[in-house]
């Protein structure tokens, strides 16, 4: 379920222990003794998994949902009834779900690490290597970097200073710049009786070949899989990509620029400065999100597309147009009345 | 005034030796020898402190300044006149009070420290900690990081890699993600004659408990009093928070969100990527900004706000569909022309 | 050509080597075996040097290029026939060029270095300073930052912790405040065989006296020549100044500013926080960009522009009201109707 190069599994755990200090309701006492492996999302969970129904007042599909065990909103337990999983019913299914994540897995720790096993590896002044981390030949560490335990970097790679990758796998030729980060924990949060409950990630993020990430650039990692960056692309710099993104190859991102999660964007998309793009997004093969636009919605392939809301560029030039248009005629009756 | 872990006070220092290289004039020769003991906003200043009226046009309400001395441009004489401050005609009267402020307090050297001293923290490799720094118990601090002097870290926190924190108190339960940087100074520059100013900030950051911070974000300390950011706040990458913000509890800030300075937000307040916010703004509990708007009004509780510039959503909904309608009717014509 | 405080030339090289692995066609074998002295673009190269002529369906103009050998694409064959360089027909003129300045160019190593050797200079905890670099009496330097070989740090200069400065020379009396970058290479990608190449920048920062950066914030050095900030320009936190911007004195730009590459920026110009600029636009002396406002368009001298697309302010506060004075049209007969 997650990389044991990166994350520590706890687990099995009994569903007793795991539920411990939770306020809610499992229907059958019984369930306590049984062995919970893993937490996962209910897509992904398998038959001795626990995973969670998000609150909502759409029936949620739960069709392939194989866990053995579900949290889930009182609200919510008809839409579990056709399913082979045990309900346990609680307030907050999603923060009840993240507070079980950091009992069933522990990211490891950076441990202690001899920089001279790695083998025509140039590594700056006080760079913290992780344990266990794979570096290939020909790759260059600047000084006050950080590796995270795990980490793989590939051949003939340029990590720049003060970087922090964590929690990824990063292939050949690729150029870090400074201060970027990678692997940083995703920006996902439940909601508890007490607030806000940030929800542990034990993803990872994979990065082709020929991926150049700018300055102070942020690439999350996934709150479960991988945030995914093709081959080929290249970031400028105080770019951030959120978790859970699919990234084709070949893409150009210029500064500034924002992906919200769980996009997936398609091969040689182009995004000028300051581009925005909202969560569960697809943007096909070949588009363009110009300078400072911002879209909430999918652009389809080859599209160029412009403005705040987004949309087609021809249809954002009209737009723009159009205003102009307005703006002269009102203004000139109110010149003549003066 | 200030906090004496963070800040040296180098006063009481007499006003003839402040004002030594100052290109001003002060009405009563006599006056040289008070003895200053602070450097204060006029709000915040006691009897034996300096101050200043901000060069304006029109005149500033000045009636509870207790300070005994207050920098005045020449225009502003009259506002001062009816208070027991000595006036001390300047050409730029922010631009001297900032001089001032460097002579009357200094940051706090980083020193030496143990970091063994610290019961039950996890401190990574290569971590500075400044001397007088408090660190709660099951608080971990990842490599590279650095804790300024006088800092104090709640329990149970988990700091990242590469951060820097200074000038700040941080509640219990904290999470501040790698390339983080609280603490640092605000952006205020004064005119002075040779150009702009930077105006020293003698405040905190003060952050309450589970708080999370995004990789690459910054939260700039007040130039006096505090930044404060409410319990349960969670605030994603690359945000901005600039100095003298008052944020509530449990508000919500996405990715590449920016905040200008003084501004004063509510709680549970939720801003999609990258919303702006303008200086002296209030924004109201539960108030939504939604992703990539920028406000200049402040927003009333509860409501949902968008576009730039922003407004109600709904208004903002219509103007987009109004615009479009616009579109279509300019182009049909044309294309029967055509 | 290039500083060799920072860089390594090393050239000459003989043009048959330069080729060696490339696709290229160079019309007259005997070439071969010219020693290439540096490579420039075409109005910087001199008679020992190689250019490019970048593919363009446009002829362009060479006029002055005094380069012994140029890559063009065979569309492009006619455009270097008046001139004296010798044509090398390329796929991919600029992306070979790229190639050809990673073989005559090699970035100066961190070597070891001294810090001792650095009188009334204060140097923090862990800070890496690579072999050559100058710092001026009075500067200050936090923990944890790296300090690149060649870099010239004025005096009474502050820098912050966890900063990065590379290829730059710093005037006296500037601050560059935590987490910032200075230095760091240029987002400049040329189409290759294989997708996208990075073209190695081999230029510089050159900053000011009385210069303050602000937290995170991104300075890239240029491909060629300098990226150029004015005395007494300040920049707040998480802005991003590419490659080749040339900035005159006193700019002041509010936080998650982004400039692109090769503008010309005259003194005195003030933009707001999120403002955007896109490449090679000139903004004249003492003119403002509004918060969240981006231009594509040059702004006259002391202009007040915004919005986005930016335009003159009024012009652009018109656009506001008209869009407004629409929606309430539409919405009047709804009411009624309703």
């Amino acid at each position: 379920m997650v990389d044991q190069r990166f994350y520590q599994h706890l687990g099995p755990i009994s569903l007793a222990t795991l539920l411990g200090s939770l306020d809610v309701e499992c229907g059958d006492k019984r369930h306590g003794k049984i062995q919970i492996h893993n937490a996962a999302p209910a897509d992904l969970a398998g038959s001795q998994d626990i995973s969670y129904l998000k609150r909502s007042k759409r029936p949620t599909k739960l069709e392939n949902c194989k866990a053995a065990i579900c949290f889930v909103h009182n609200d919510n337990i008809d839409h579990v009834k056709n399913f082979s999983c045990v309900p346990v019913v609680s307030k907050h299914p999603r923060a009840d779900f993240a507070h079980i994540l950091s009992k069933l897995y522990a990211e490891k720790e950076y441990g202690s690490n001899d920089h001279n096993k790695y083998d025509k590896v140039k590594i700056g002044a006080n760079v913290v290597i992780g344990a266990g981390a794979e570096i290939g030949q020909g790759t260059k560490i600047g000084p006050n970097s950080t590796i995270g335990p795990g980490v793989v970097l590939g051949e003939n790679c340029t990590i720049g200073a003060n970087v922090v990758i964590e929690f990824s796998l990063i292939g050949n030729n690729c150029k870090v710049h400074h201060g970027a980060v990678i692997g940083g924990t995703g920006f996902g949060i439940a909601l508890g009786a007490q607030g806000g409950v940030d929800i542990p990630h034990v993803g990872r993020v994979v990065i082709g070949d020929n991926v150049s990430v700018g300055c102070q650039t942020t690439i999350d990692r996934a709150m479960f899989g991988d945030t995914v960056i093709g081959n080929g692309c290249k970031f400028d710099n105080l770019v951030q990509i959120a978790h859970n993104n699919k990234i084709g190859d070949n893409c150009l991102f210029a500064a500034q620029v924002g992906i919200a999660g769980s996009c997936d964007i398609g091969s040689g998309v182009v995004m000028g400065g300051k581009a925005g793009v909202a969560d569960h997004i697809k943007i096909s093969d070949g588009a363009t999100l110009a300078a400072h636009a911002s879209t909430m919605h999918n652009i389809p392939e080859g599209e160029v597309w412009s403005g705040v809301p987004a949309m087609p560029i021809r249809q954002h030039m009209r737009s723009v147009s159009a205003i102009r248009r307005l703006t002269r005629k009102k203004v000139k009756p109110a010149k003549e009345q003066g």
